[in-house]
């Protein structure tokens, strides 16, 4: 019989549960709405539900061995939600050991978005093999998940790869979410593309599509249709959200040395329009030593998926290290 | 028996041998000029030489089970010494290579200055225990070692830690020995400190004792004298090199989240007149989550030993690695 771990993955209006199979194959998941439970724990109770009716639904029912979940503001090692901004819960939730609680004791490992999708990557996508790289999400915010040796870097306190929050911009830089300004994020990702082009839009009265749609309703993906319509703002918008990502990016490189960066998420979406000025940048900002070596790549796992394979895939990496250490011992 | 590693720290000018334990006790050493040797295998004929002699003089003489090396890009995957700008064999020199051949196959571990020091630091200093932290060499140069789960980052290549070749200006920066400019360490470090006074001094006509000193002779020695003294330029040269460093740790810590930052080498030795204006940066750039809980630490080691401890803490985590080998498979 074919073990299945299951992953779960919490966003902000929806939560996906699933059984998934070490290889990356969903055998059944599930959707409900985060938004509907106001308390804490009757949300948990219903992941517990989920998984265990989506079990009883296998060929031969039976209860995954691990339960891994991409959560914002996950912590690995405490296994809380701490102070997620688009949670309606708020403070550090104790996530994991009220969901083991529930299941008698069964593992369940927490992380956050970014970390997942890096697990992902490494399992299912285009770092198969990578021991060393970054997977970089841009969405609303900008979120990393760093890999070294294998595996993700958690650092002291379990919230290590806060791309998003290098200050890359010193002065006048722009108001960030985390209470600072200049913040990667404000620049490099979908919401940092968007007031992008306003400040194009602002310095110049040029001509562009985008003047016709109000600020509160454009889109990353409006901004990449004027861009590949050949409007000149849309264009520039993309060079310089590249010129700022690769910069940063380079920075990141001297510090780690990955061997590869992957680009996730609506922005990475756009493909070359964002990718080509991006590694431009990173590649004059380089020393000498990693010029033309270092892989920018569009992640190419599917992006409606990659939450739940992440989430999956960490579960599945947790059961790996529990075999190897068996395996360990019996070699003896 | 004890058994003893050996540690040997090669420097532009100085090669320094020694024979010791794993609580960093020294038994035996030797030194000799780097530059004595033209010819890079006679040098390295040179080191074994040394080590045979030392080993000789012990108790119950023996040669030691591993040999670590600290030496300027020095790439502990490869073994070798790749393109180092400060010692006179040019090129990639297979110094783990020649040396074990030597001696018969004996196990010889190569890695650079700071991630010697930083393995020194986790062994015998401040980072004991710790399992997250950063060690920056504030020398000629700007270097770091950086240690996540208890284990050097080396990266994909091996050269990971380039802290120093962050670009923090972009407009108008100083120009590096890399061939870039704007570099971290044209700011924050013993020479970037002299450049830092010499561009004050260029600023106003205030007195200043440094202006009676050649810049060819000044020192951090010299600045960190003046600004104990009241000078104000000197004391104005240590803010604005502490900004500029506790600004780029802010954004070391958003990546990799350490337990603490250790800072070493001569700079370092300026003490409070380095520290509290990078702390003060430090916390001001943080993100609020880790605001007051990263520790900013002079390291303790004593800097004359650092780098022979820091080669020899090296051997000695490679032969714990053995041991926890056989361990593991004598536990079953």
């Amino acid at each position: 019989m074919k073990k299945l771990v299951a992953g779960v993955d919490i966003g902000g209006t929806y939560t996906t549960c699933a059984l998934v199979d070490e290889f990356g194959k969903i055998y059944a998941s599930d959707k409900f709405k985060t938004t509907d439970f106001t308390d804490f724990s009757l949300f948990v109770a219903r992941i517990k539900d989920s998984i265990i009716e989506l079990s009883g639904k296998l060929k031969e029912p039976h209860l995954p061995e691990v339960i891994g979940i991409g959560a914002p503001n996950g912590n690995y090692y405490t296994g809380e939600i701490e102070h997620a901004p688009n949670l309606i819960w708020k403070g550090k939730l104790p996530l994991a050991k009220e969901l083991s609680n529930l299941f008698d004791g069964i593992k369940v490992i927490v992380t956050n978005d970014a970390n997942a999708a890096a697990i992902g990557e490494m399992m299912y996508g285009g770092a198969k093999g990578m021991k060393n790289f970054v997977l970089v999400t841009l969405g609303t915010g900008l979120g990393s998940g760093i890999v070294i040796d294998g595996n993700i870097v958690y650092g002291h306190d379990g919230f290590a790869g806060e791309l998003g929050h290098i200050r890359v911009v010193k002065e006048r830089g722009r108001t960030c979410g985390c209470g600072r300004t200049g913040c990667l994020e404000t620049y490099a990702s979908a919401t940092g593309l968007k007031r992008t082009a306003l400040e194009l839009m602002s310095q110049t009265e040029d001509p562009s599509k985008l003047r016709d749609t109000p600020a509160s309703q454009l889109t990353s993906e409006d901004i990449t249709l004027a861009a590949n319509a050949g409007d000149l703002i849309a264009r520039k918008t993309f060079t310089e959200t590249g010129e700022i990502l690769g910069e940063a990016l380079a920075n990141l490189v001297a510090l780690i040395s990955p061997e590869a960066i992957f680009l996730f998420g609506d922005l990475a979406k756009s493909g070359d329009l964002i990718l080509e000025p991006t590694k431009k940048a990173m590649e004059h900002n380089l020393m000498p030593l990693w010029k033309n070596k270092i892989k920018l790549i569009i992640s190419s796992i599917d992006s409606e998926l990659a939450p739940i394979l992440g989430a999956s895939a960490l579960a599945v990496k947790e059961l790996q290290k529990k075999y190897a250490f068996f395996e360990r011992r019996r070699v003896v």
